[in-house]
């Protein structure tokens, strides 16, 4: 886009992720927006558009037409308003259409939201769902789940370079350990090691403490174009680059199965479009749906070669305090995912870290670069985000 | 958009709608998209984006992630694949993201597509599919189903404007008319308004005559800048306008239940922005999911006053010939209701119609500016576009 506007956040809202079981998908919606429209101090009719990632109300909660009940229940018609599904990444990618209507000098102010409920539905019928994410026929038909599909990656990738089991579990320590001090995780409990490897066998060799839970939860964020973005606030976060990729929807069919190249090409695009590199980057939200997940984020987002990731988290380094603090929030695993608000929630962290916002001991200091990845089904569709304090 | 450059459609290609029992979504998919590649003669690789419209994977075939199934599928990867959901407007809403992508100089080719998989669930399944266009938790939850909501407008619509019964199947009879001409069409016989008046009472006044049936089904159109698109076509079509509006969610909420305020808020934008008006369309698709549907389209268009619309359908004005030819392909009720595929399906007809390629009999003469109207739920979504002949 040559003539694009440069687009600025100026506004973000977040539930707590968690059981809802009291609050439906409009509930929730509105929480999020109204936190964002109340700190951006905006009045909610001057909002032009509206996207909404959503991945399955239908299976979850009976309810499609997801962004027209946003709109709705937010008293914003008639704006136009957009679902965007892409599974776990349909966060991600309404946050990319809300960009590109900014940059475009379309609107100049668009709420982008993301919202689940996914807890009141039973375990089984919640599999069933998720399993859309992947090709119903060419892989759940033979019995795959999620899990299943990132213990393959796993196993695999053991083989390939040597990774223990112990190293998967410092990736959930990690993430319970930053979901300890934030308020809206849905998990606060710190693990150990042993923890995790005593945990019950899900997928061998994935246990139940390397995978992420189901939450209700949503988040909101409200784009303008940076040049306005002051009118909002008073520290802006502009938008260098927010890039997505596809790949097969099968994993049958990569090339390498210890490697995302949907991810892969998102990053290359995004840190060629903002002119930067994953050294620049402080602070990063990657989707650890399985603790699996987060090592190859690491590696396929160019912070590390191929098969090294691991050696940053017997280092530590992926803490706060570290070089390259990860999920300071507690990520997927600890801090929940509500898998249409999950790219979203990503978003409204790192604007809260790189503001300063945050509780101190999770806060990444001076940080000014954030990055997030949010990722589809087993790698089908990826997006990348850089944001920056101006 | 101020610095928006002009969008064309340069190729077109549609699946037969009905059931297809022998095929899934993405063969669908691909059959659609290769008429629509084959027709602009270009090479798959040279498609940028692809945005697909899809209302319910999930509940139909337990497929989300529709948008990269039908990337990896069609061999597109790794462009960015983006699934748009607003219910029976979702293709509709899916054009409108791709003509924001091409306006705006984002890129030069994007495929736009619907698709959608319904005869293969029983009955009552598809029902509570369909359900989740309205209001599940206020509306679905306490019985009501769309024939139902719809019956409620016509009833209204009686009682405050005079329309009889008989006038109701007179759009049944225009649109099934239409589509035996049509090979594409689910249904190709001839209709009676005896015929429709002795059908089976399906939520009183509407019979299952007055209702369109669920299809299986997918259509394509393939978006550049106007100023490339004689690389791809002859008779490049234009698109003037593509206005999207939001309503309630749900019927009782409206402050009339016999007009489709989303309708005609997109419609007033379209035509401003098109600078025409309403007796300057050659021809018109329109949302007919039932028969009702049709006549509040009429008026919501701006075709003729509120309360009015009968009159041109006794007076034949709505055939080819007349002069406001409607539903040239059957619409939905003869034609068929893919619902995701339905608002692609409908800019499939009317470039067809104004490069003067469909079957003599249903041919508007010199048709030069047409448009369609698409609507999710019982109006709560509403998609106008215009398009014209270069």
């Amino acid at each position: 886009m040559d003539n694009k506007r440069e687009v600025a956040i100026v506004g973000v809202g977040s539930t707590p992720f968690g059981e809802h079981w009291q609050k439906g998908l409009r509930d929730l919606a509105l929480e999020a927006s109204l936190e964002a429209v109340e700190e951006a101090g905006i009045r909610g009719k001057e909002i032009q558009e509206i996207y909404v990632g959503n991945m399955s109300g239908g299976m979850f909660v009976g309810q499609e037409h997801v962004a027209a009940l946003a709109a709705d229940f937010l008293g914003l018609n008639p704006v136009p308003a957009i679902r965007v599904e892409a599974a776990c990444a349909s966060g991600g990618v309404a946050l990319r259409q809300g960009y590109i209507s900014i940059a475009s000098g379309l609107y100049d102010l668009v709420a982008v939201g993301g919202v689940e409920k996914m807890t009141d539905v039973e375990g089984t019928k919640a599999t069933s769902a998720l399993a859309g994410a992947m090709d119903m026929e060419w892989e759940a038909y033979f019995g795959t789940t999620f899990p299943g599909l990132y213990a393959l990656m796993a196993r695999r990738y053991m083989y390939e370079y040597g990774l223990t089991r112990e190293q998967l579990a410092k990736v959930a320590v990690k993430n319970h350990f930053h979901g300890s001090f934030n308020p809206k995780a849905h998990f606060r409990n710190k693990l150990t090691v042993e923890d995790v490897e005593k945990s019950t066998l899900v997928a061998d060799p994935l246990r139940v403490f390397d995978c992420c839970p189901m939450s209700d939860g949503a988040a909101c964020v409200l784009l303008a174009p940076a040049e306005k973005a002051r009118n909002y606030t008073d520290t802006p976060i502009v938008i260098e680059a927010c890039t997505q990729a596809s790949d097969t929807l099968s994993l049958f069919d990569r090339r390498d199965i210890c490697t995302l190249d949907a991810t892969r090409e998102a990053a290359q695009q995004a840190f060629s479009q903002a002119k930067l590199s994953p050294k620049d980057i402080d602070v990063a939200e990657v989707h650890d749906c399985f603790t699996i997940a987060e090592l190859l984020a690491i590696e396929d987002l160019g912070f590390c070669e191929k098969g090294r990731a691991a050696e940053l988290y017997d280092e530590g380094q992926t803490y706060v305090g570290g070089k390259l603090p990860v999920n300071t929030d507690g990520g997927l695993k600890a801090g929940g995912h509500a898998v249409g608000a999950t790219g979203i929630k990503q978003i409204v962290e790192l604007v809260r870290q790189l503001r300063g916002e945050v509780e101190k001991e999770r806060q990444v200091k001076d940080a000014e670069i954030g990055l997030a990845q949010n990722v589809g089904g087993s790698g089908a569709t990826a997006v990348v985000t850089i944001v920056r304090r101006k």
